[in-house]
């Protein structure tokens, strides 16, 4: 089965803002076995979004776009599709009715604008929009129809899968805010793909995800171990990002259960005590899971990631039963006040110190409560660095019962990414130190 | 000038990744003038890589591929390149010694599969790479040649770009990790394309960014009065996402400057009070700036937000001048400890209520001795909501030396939007107040 995804807006191609519809799509996808082949990204303008259509649907099964079926002027979508297919559009009365209702439910008035929104190409199924005025629209495609039709050139293109399709090709098109998208993807669209396209091939795919190992380590480490599931067909790959690895293993076929799990336990005892997870938990998830089991909560006291650690946390459904607080004390001030750090630890040994991230994490502890506690102390620039504390320099302490601990990294990167390194490397020293005390 | 884009990783097409290259490079580009006028992602298969570099070179005049140069066995673009253009891998000396200098500088052992990345095609120029072990590489690649000799099926598919090109087309491949590619793109491709593939025609982008006002509203405020700038050229993008949405307003040619500079006049009356940015600048660097040109600090009290508010502003360099603390009171315990509220109206109105939002807010004016205070007091979900407060419900409070105000708003999406639509919120009411007092 091949699926593409093209993603339509002028301001990705001006890197205005980040595609998250990719990886949002592409992962619920793959998780119900549709591994998309392809994704292509064109500026609102017809003939762009037009050859990106064209050219997947004579190569996919499934093609699914995002975006264009707003009420501007920019959104064409809808229009080049229809034409593109050779449908006429007819104005749908239940959206209009729904439309009307969504302005009357805010106390709005609705601008004459939206209604282009209620134009349906013949013979396509509505997917209702609860979120917004625009819904989803999906269509048939006669794959030999449209090859001999619409694509005599283009067809041939099609070098990677090139026997042809003899049944029929879907297009599907969704709205671009993701709070419209998603939960029409998760209410009607994959209902309806299970139903039209419904998957023949078991497809598994598994990954797990490491820190504080490189990624030339991590390969180093597996591949020779791996090397005869490799040769019965698994797929491996690898990916780093932000101090972490993830390690993926996947294959198709009958076999491909049995295979994926036996590679698996491979890697497992070749990487274990830096695997921190699977799939998509992220670790501050392991976390949050860790101490709900252990009945045992935390504080947390942030300088220079600002909120960055408390924020991931809090992202976690849960988190307020394991969280009891974090305290942004970017001042000097506030680290007195609130942690009890005293004058004299940030006269003698400056803000950026090892003396300070203890009496942080110590006082973190006292303030709160807590069992345990984090506290991060660094400098994460671009201004703010010497000699003998550069930019990037961070202190990571960790309070419990039984002790005080503080560790000293280096992160000279940019500030978003030194907040993300430096929360991933507190996160990990809490989730040792929980594990290691049973 | 067509510029494309191909980012490689089987983990963007799996969802297990967000592809943050393309805004990045996308932005960065545009900002140069080379607007990007396709972006493909493709898995880590040899057919995938080829078919979409093959595809590529045969419409744009710049090519720029991501990731597949690292040390493991699913890194194939620097071969499949070599293959693809007929050129010969050869061993760069100077990328070997790099190579083991940078393992030798962190006292690590350098692994053997990491010396395939010194292989270079022939002719191909070298960019450094001081983050990381592989290099950046650099092609040019004839285009007469290219479409005769590779291509003769390919070329024939460029509609968007019909008349032959007779300038050299470039391919430049980059390494996959963020902190590599960005200071090798910075330091190296930005004066390598100015050399090699000078701008010709100006063109200009101006993005204003709305708050608090709907994507059809903006539209139907500022489409009659920009008529006679789309007549002559204008082109004008809508963006709506997280509570925002961006009119970007573009143009080429040698009137481009003049033409956008009238629409933004055009625009910015339409719009004003609701305009609180221009371009990518943010709302938290916005309020940064705002309180630093006025000396005014600030303190935030978060439940429901959980930090992502002091995540935002500390993201911006130099917010420690303005942001005292943040305090993440989770717990009630730490409702009442950190900021003062009352237990008795914690147990009358329940922690989120107006009440309570105006406590915390008033409690971390005293607590830090700040200027102006935010406070945040919600239900995030997916659980803890009630029929008197559905998950959503968020309460929303400011407080000065002149008054407390709390707003009461409905953000009933999934625990992510919610805490990012509640945090601009947020930070909207401490705009307007802060400008409003002068």
């Amino acid at each position: 089965m091949n699926v593409e995804l093209i993603n339509t807006g002028s301001e990705l191609l001006l890197g205005r803002v980040l595609n998250t519809h990719q990886q949002w799509l592409c992962r619920r996808l793959a998780d119900l076995g549709y591994v998309v082949t392809r994704q292509v990204a064109v500026p609102d303008a017809g003939p762009n979004i037009e050859q990106a259509v064209r050219e997947a649907l004579a190569r996919a099964d499934l093609v699914i776009t995002t975006g264009g079926l707003g009420p501007t002027s920019d959104d064409l979508t809808r229009d080049l599709v229809a034409q593109l297919l050779g449908k006429k559009l007819r104005e749908d009365a239940s959206i209009v009715k729904h439309i009307e209702q969504f302005f009357a439910a805010r106390n709005r008035p609705m601008p004459v604008s939206t209604r282009v929104q209620a134009l349906v190409p013949e013979g396509a199924v509505v997917l209702p929009n609860p979120h917004g005025t625009a819904p989803g629209l999906a269509m048939k495609v006669d794959a030999e129809g449209w090859q001999l039709e619409n694509c005599d050139q283009t067809a041939s293109r099609s070098t990677l899968n090139p026997q042809p399709s003899t049944h029929s090709k879907w297009l599907i098109m969704l709205p671009g805010p993701p709070r419209e998208l998603r939960p029409m993807f998760s209410d009607t669209v994959v209902s309806l793909l299970h139903r039209v396209l419904p998957i023949e091939s078991e497809y598994v795919c598994r990954t797990l995800r490491t820190v504080g190992i490189g990624e030339s380590q991590v390969a180093d480490k597996i591949a020779g171990p791996l090397c005869d599931a490799l040769a019965r067909g698994l797929d491996l790959g690898y990916c780093a990002h932000m101090g972490a690895v993830d390690v993926r293993l996947a294959a198709h076929g009958s076999q491909a259960t049995q295979l994926v799990r036996a590679a698996e336990s491979v890697v497992r005892e070749q990487l274990n005590p830096n695997i921190f997870a699977a799939d998509d938990e992220t670790l501050e998830a392991v976390i949050v899971q860790l101490l709900t089991a252990r009945k045992k909560t935390l504080a947390l006291a942030e300088s220079c990631t600002g909120g960055a650690i408390a924020h991931r946390l809090t992202n976690v459904p849960g988190a307020s039963a394991v969280l009891l607080a974090g305290l942004v004390t970017y001042s000097n001030d506030a680290k007195r006040r609130f942690l009890g750090v005293r004058a004299e630890t940030l006269a003698t040994h400056g803000a950026v110190s090892e003396v300070v991230a203890r009496e942080m994490a110590e006082g973190a502890r006292r303030a709160t409560g807590a069992d345990y506690a984090l506290s991060v102390t660094g400098v994460a620039g671009p201004d703010g660095g010497s000699e003998a504390k550069p930019v990037g320099t961070v202190f990571l302490g960790f309070a419990s019962a039984d002790e005080t601990v503080v560790f000293k990294h280096f992160n000279p990167f940019d500030r978003e990414t030194f907040k993300s390194v430096t929360g991933t490397q507190a996160l990990e020293i809490l989730r040792l130190k929980v594990m290691s005390t049973g």
